[in-house]
């Protein structure tokens, strides 16, 4: 028989799909799960009707958040059901992780406004996901004129606002679309977009605020700086940005009737406060002390530091003081291609000779290179890359950026190709950790999250090599899942605090992958013309 | 009927295969043909006996030439006669052209060494091929002593001796395998190796001392430069080196009765004195004045200029007065690896949709690549190369440099890499183009040959965009070979000259690319930054 009220439903929202995780919070474990794809997935090439879109952009349906929200909360609850007899009146809270920033306009009402027929056609109008890169111009243009105006934000952010964030996005459509910008009620993050669905109560939760929309020590930009970059934005916050900014582990709300309509959840169960997905991951691993360094690596990867200290980190994106865990700043650092350049690799660069031997060894074209790559010895082929195939966000903050590969010869075989791009991306995460230490800002604890780090130990023991320290890897496969299920204890009152609930609900470490002395040394060396390479090609 | 002793045979001895073409001496009309490949081909993994190579090893079997001419000489003359009766007998001369520098080991009796059964298993006892680049740190250890005693001959080869030429070669043999160095009365060309087969005479045409032997103004780098290098090179020239050197467009002697039984022609045929296999072309072309420079695409290419004067040009191969056509100086620069560099690509780096698609439309991966490439704006990708995957022969003479691709994104295709390559032969070939205007060299006139000149249409306009000058195609197909009956023509006494028996023999241009101002304005540009890379990644 179930405990009434012992269990929590924590969601994730990536980028292709959103998955339910039912946990017993007495001990974090997964009682059942489920995951739905959204049915327009990334549109990167077309809207539903047909129109095209420009180089750049990633958008997505809102509406496919609401359905397959719906989906995977119904298919968790069956199985929890049929397993442990878990009913939904069960469920004492729910917890929420997104993607971030990623945004769209809505009216008063909050509807999306593609779902208004004058607008199906309108690029703009969708949901902007983190990876759209339609506004690299409209950041420039705010960079500058915030390093001209030497704005007090700007060291906060690293020096430079990336164009996946708000303000560029929200400025793109000003541009691009004034009509989407006029009909617009708010810009929202989906995540607050959701909370609505759920609650009908807006919130805008500081963890986005903080780390993607420019909110820090309690204020936005100024009005001065919004009606410099262009006199339409004055009075944007207010009006198209809400003014309401809600701190972290809090609540958004209880479920209302169209709330438990889309969840299947008695209405009136509690909601927590939305969590960006990379930082519902912490609690998961029990990363919550200073010094912690997780590296989430997944299509891109996400490097976040705990810290006791606020400092102005040169090419670090943001921090936020209690942003994820009350009384600490987190710092956020990132690498804008891993998985996806992996994947890259896998669709345009290997030939039929290696897909048919990978099916005839019936193993995945990725774990088939892994083998052949880990027969190699660091620096044999003499191949490297810099990392750079969707820009670069730490340290040099510049989207412009693009891959590079070196030291091709006529004996270089996608192996190698693939082992140097596993390397690079490993010299990527190495030239954070060493800005961090630059500015003095320490790291004792280093664990590895995402599906590859559980699924790759060639590339887990490539970046202990290369860090030349030791990475943990977590047992969860579902830790944005996890975490969220985590913040829902504490929005439904088991826990007083997240760090105490997750020093009971976090996973276990399954594995931890320590740097081999002669790879460490060989790595050094590499290392050094990594760096030549990535200073004189990041130079702007 | 044929109209007796108004017939020669040319022989065309290429990477892979040797070609045998019979032509009509009044107007260079293709009589017969035909192609026979090495048995063994490229040796870079394992000897025949199965003994590895070590990396950068490209070697071959000596027997393969015998046995591959008598082969396609038997098939011309077979076709020659049933097409229109010339029988062996009406074969007035015959002229061969070679690889170079492609030398071998052989003994007092011109038995190649790897023949003996003690060296069966030794590889510096078989052909080094042109390409072979085991001599890497010879050729080092050879330039900075050439530079610190500032030898004279060292500016004529552009400042730097390539690992792929004779005493770097004949240095590695003597420190990686001394035995063989001792069992050598020469290290000898093939191409000098066949005349003595063919004729009894030993050769040592000038072409190849000047171009490849460091044979300049009638001398050989000095005893005490040689002993300086190592005791053992002492009185080098002379012994281990043959110290004749016979003038371009000579005859090599008339065929003896081992000669009679290699080619099924008569004895006493007259043999011209071998020619490097580029410079053969240069008479096909009917380039033989100052000002014309020949651009000979194939696995790398050659640039060959004929020019009035005779100057030290930076990082271009080398010089030689009367080397090719009687009177004009010949420059030589190359590009290590260009169609190389493009079976690469195919062969490692095309995935398994494409290959389908090429084998579903009927066309080669190569041309299926085309057609997509075709579709894009010059710089439309965003992607470069450096076409360094076999090093840099001119004008960095840096066999160590490496291929480079920048400009990669998520969104870059197989098509786009592909045109970057090309594009990047191109700029390396203006590279070149440039260096000799710089030196004040004029170019007046450009002809691509070589079998990717006539094949690919889109590759010859992006030269002429690249290079912002007409670009011409000749109609043959055989140059080389072509080029050895004119000089075959001259030694059997048809014509005097080179020059005259060209003007009669010459191949019709086919075709002539003019440069598309709008894409001649975009590669500018793109030059630059190829010229930014080039430049920082070509220091030492």
């Amino acid at each position: 028989m179930p405990t009434p009220s012992l269990y929590t439903l924590g969601l994730d929202f990536g980028t292709l799909s959103v998955r339910a995780l039912i946990v017993d919070t007495r001990d974090g474990r997964a009682v059942a799960e489920a995951v739905s794809e959204y049915a327009h997935g990334v549109m990167d090439a077309a809207l539903p009707d047909g129109t095209p879109l420009p180089p750049r952009f990633a958008l997505q349906h809102p509406q496919d958040y609401l359905d397959s929200m719906k989906a995977s909360i119904r298919e968790a609850l069956s199985a929890a059901y049929t397993a442990e007899g878990v009913a939904p009146d069960h469920i004492a809270a729910l917890g929420v992780d997104f993607t971030a920033c990623t945004m769209l306009p809505v009216d008063r009402a909050g509807m999306p406004l593609c779902r208004d027929p004058a607008f199906a056609g309108e690029p703009h109008a969708y949901v902007k996901l983190w990876k759209h890169h339609g506004a690299t111009e409209e950041a420039d243009e705010l960079n500058a004129l915030a390093a001209a105006r030497v704005e007090p934000w700007l060291a906060s952010y690293g020096g430079t606002v990336s164009c996946e964030w708000m303000l560029p996005k929200i400025l793109e459509t000003l541009r691009k679309a004034p009509d989407v910008f006029k009909a617009a009620y708010r810009f929202t993050e989906a995540a607050d977009w959701l909370s609505l669905m759920l609650t009908g109560n807006e919130t805008h939760a500081a963890a986005f605020a903080g780390y993607k929309g420019l909110w820090q020590d309690g204020a936005y930009p100024s009005e001065d700086f919004l009606a410099a970059l262009d006199p339409a934005l004055r009075g944007l916050v207010g009006s198209r940005i809400s003014p309401i900014v809600s701190p972290v582990s809090g609540i958004a709300g209880r479920l209302n009737n169209r709330g438990a309509a889309l969840t299947g959840l008695p209405a009136g169960t509690p909601v927590a406060l939305p969590m960006i997905d990379a930082h519902a991951v912490l609690p998961a691993l029990g990363m919550t002390r200073a010094g912690d360094l997780t590296v989430i690596l997944g299509t891109s990867t996400c490097h976040i530091l705990n810290a006791a200290e606020a400092k102005e980190v040169t090419g670090i994106c943001g921090y936020t003081e209690d942003g994820v865990i009350p009384s600490l700043c987190t710092y956020e650092a990132g690498q804008a291609a891993v998985g996806d350049c992996f994947d890259w690799f896998v669709k345009n660069c290997v030939p039929a000779s290696y897909t048919e031997a990978a099916r005839a060894a019936g193993v995945s074209v990725h774990a088939y290179l892994r083998l052949l790559a880990e027969r190699k010895a660091p620096g044999e082929s003499g191949v490297m890359a810099l990392d750079w195939w969707n820009g670069n966000r730490s340290i040099l903050v510049d989207p412009t950026l693009t891959g590079i590969i070196v030291g091709l010869t006529l004996a270089t075989r996608p192996e190698d190709i693939y082992r140097a791009l596993i390397e690079a991306t490993a010299f990527g995460t190495k030239v954070i950790v060493e800005q961090y230490e630059a500015f003095g800002i320490p790291i004792n604890h280093i664990m590895a999250a995402g599906g590859i780090a559980r699924k790759d130990p060639l590339m887990m023991q490539i970046y202990a090599d290369v860090l030349n320290r030791p990475v943990e890897v977590s047992e969860t496969t579902q830790a944005g899942a996890l975490g969220s299920a985590i913040y829902a204890a504490v929005a439904g009152g088991m826990y007083a605090s997240v760090t105490e609930a997750a020093d009971r609900m976090a996973a276990k470490v399954e594995r931890m992958y320590t740097p081999n002395p002669g790879a460490a040394q060989a790595y050094a060396e590499m290392f050094r013309r990594y760096r030549e390479l990535h200073d004189h090609f990041g130079k702007r």
